[in-house]
């Protein structure tokens, strides 16, 4: 089949790669219908992240229809159309009954030398009752509908943890810091558990008018103190809940900055230079938690899915270009350059 | 009246200062017939804080017999014994109505150049209502009892903090860095809440014998990996709770790493090189949550006062060496030589 490779920064080829088989009785093959570019893809293709090597395979945001399935899986069968969150996990070990997938004791994650990867023809899916939801068929047809529920393998989870992790209450007050598509997933989620203030912090007007769209009802484009001053004065203080959705050492700053004594932190942005940016003085002086880290995606996908069909929910708006399989080293280029939010791909 | 006030660097002196009096309505006049010496005051004791200047006075843990008060105060009366938090506080802004009494609107701390300190003959207290907590009169003359109280003005509300803040659950399994009066009365605060397992991690083998008393079902006397080591071997995998009861890099470095994926680390250490431990990439990668800071005392002193009166909770065996007030150079001394873990003062 044909696959997407790295080879190092900047350098992402689609290429023939070996056709993925079942290798384990609970092992599914599926053929990908949609993938996304993740802003997180962006950390090895500007070379910021040292963990990856050349011949390593990318991509883990995906959708598609079973082909085929080990002797052992009872809760997917061939013809249904799964919606994969970004890691993969058994769906009973301690970790996963807690809810908290991404640490599964037989998990992993899209890509790399192990596995396959979204922006592929297929994957090879590892733990398939586990990890896959079956998407209601009634939808399955639907491409403006699989649209939206595409950013719920990732970004639109991802929005949805840093929510809930920075303790997001009905009528609280929340900043969402970051504007590319986890950070305008953050404000549709925090709009979506009632909160009454929605303050998106960013740096670009067009992804500003989204957040408006999806909830936002103040936004702040300044940096630095002028940023943290307007934050402090619009909410006499500071803000309960703080979605640093963006992982780098302003943004963390920023966070630290505005939250409100008592407040939370859900912090869902890669670090890197996140420590840095933390200033844990004032988080102590102030009790102001720090919580969140990689989204256990899997555990949100069934109330999303349950939303977005019933037509509550549309993240689709962060999929502003499309491209298929051999468009996927544009979709690269458009989104480090800022020309595209999130690229989908659609290889068929 | 005679105070201790601080000079400089291992200097502390007991000298005549102004005696308090009432300045305004919500005040009032309290002579203190227990103070302490606590671990955070080593900080400017050794020269690591350098916020404090030649004239500040010292001491914030204490209780007393209340002389007079303003005239708009009402919970309060002349005769009383009476407790106090560390901080004082108004019980009525936004913060304290939410239980955050250390960031209260109107709050302050004891002692420096604003206000009397805790270690001394007597001392002015601010927000008298919101502040202090009276003694049951039925244990007011129990020297015994009082000793049990006085750990609550902060050691003992730290260390339940600490327990609080890293959600210690009934049967679950908590590991407290630190073998000081603040991990102590965190051992205690744990045991109390219900942990299963309580492990506590420290460097010293007489305080570890009192953790043992206190609800310790482990204790490890081990310093960097081999520390880990025995932590991550002893829960397969870390601690649901870590309790920071320290504030330093090495402390905060194993709380990073002995703490279970999904977990919470509640610190409660005067961050001194807190950050510079924290190990922000695994909390990223495993959620563990960082919680705490400086410990709302006000709020849990009513129920710890209880839990102390009815014969149910006892932190006393913290001090373990008692002053008069022109022993307070001498109780310095000793603590920071480790000769004692925490020092009672009592003036009278």
């Amino acid at each position: 089949m044909r696959a997407s490779v790295y080879h190092g920064p900047g350098d992402v080829r689609v290429e023939r790669v070996p056709d993925p088989q079942i290798k384990t009785a609970t092992d599914a093959l599926v053929r990908v219908t949609h993938a996304c570019i993740c802003g997180s893809d962006l950390w090895f293709y500007r070379g910021d992240s040292k963990n990856w090597t050349a011949g390593d395979r990318t991509g883990h945001e995906w959708m598609g229809i079973v082909e085929d399935v080990g002797r052992e899986v009872r809760g997917i069968k061939p013809g249904d159309c799964v919606v994969a969150p970004f890691a993969y996990s058994d769906g009973t070990c301690e970790f996963c009954s807690k809810g908290l997938q991404t640490s599964c004791l037989s998990g992993g994650y899209w890509g790399g030398d192990d596995n396959d990867g979204g922006q592929g023809e297929a994957v090879r899916c590892p733990q398939a009752d586990g990890t896959l939801i079956v998407v209601p068929p009634a939808v399955a047809g639907d491409e403006a509908m699989l649209k939206a529920i595409l950013p719920l393998t990732d970004v639109m989870g991802t929005g949805h943890h840093a929510a809930v992790a920075a303790q997001t209450r009905r009528g609280g007050s929340v900043a969402v810091i970051g504007d590319g598509a986890v950070g305008l997933c953050g404000v549709l989620a925090a709009q979506r558990l009632g909160a009454d203030r929605i303050v998106a912090f960013g740096h670009h007007a067009a992804r500003l008018e989204i957040a408006r769209r999806f909830g936002a009802t103040d936004v702040v484009m300044a940096r630095g103190d002028d940023a943290i001053a307007r934050g402090i004065e619009m909410t006499g203080g500071g803000f309960e809940s703080v979605l640093e959705c963006v992982g780098t050492t302003p943004s963390m700053a920023l966070a630290s900055a505005i939250a409100r004594p008592g407040g939370t932190i859900g912090y869902v942005g890669v670090p890197f230079g996140t420590k840095e940016g933390l200033d844990v003085r004032r988080l102590f002086s102030n009790n102001i938690a720090l919580r969140g880290g990689v989204a256990p995606v899997r555990q949100y996908l069934p109330e999303l899915l349950a939303d977005v069909v019933a037509g509550k929910l549309d993240p689709s708006p962060v999929l502003d270009l499309t491209v298929d399989l051999d468009g996927v080293p544009r979709g690269y280029a458009a989104m480090a350059a800022r020309k595209a939010i999130k690229v989908m791909v659609c290889p068929a």
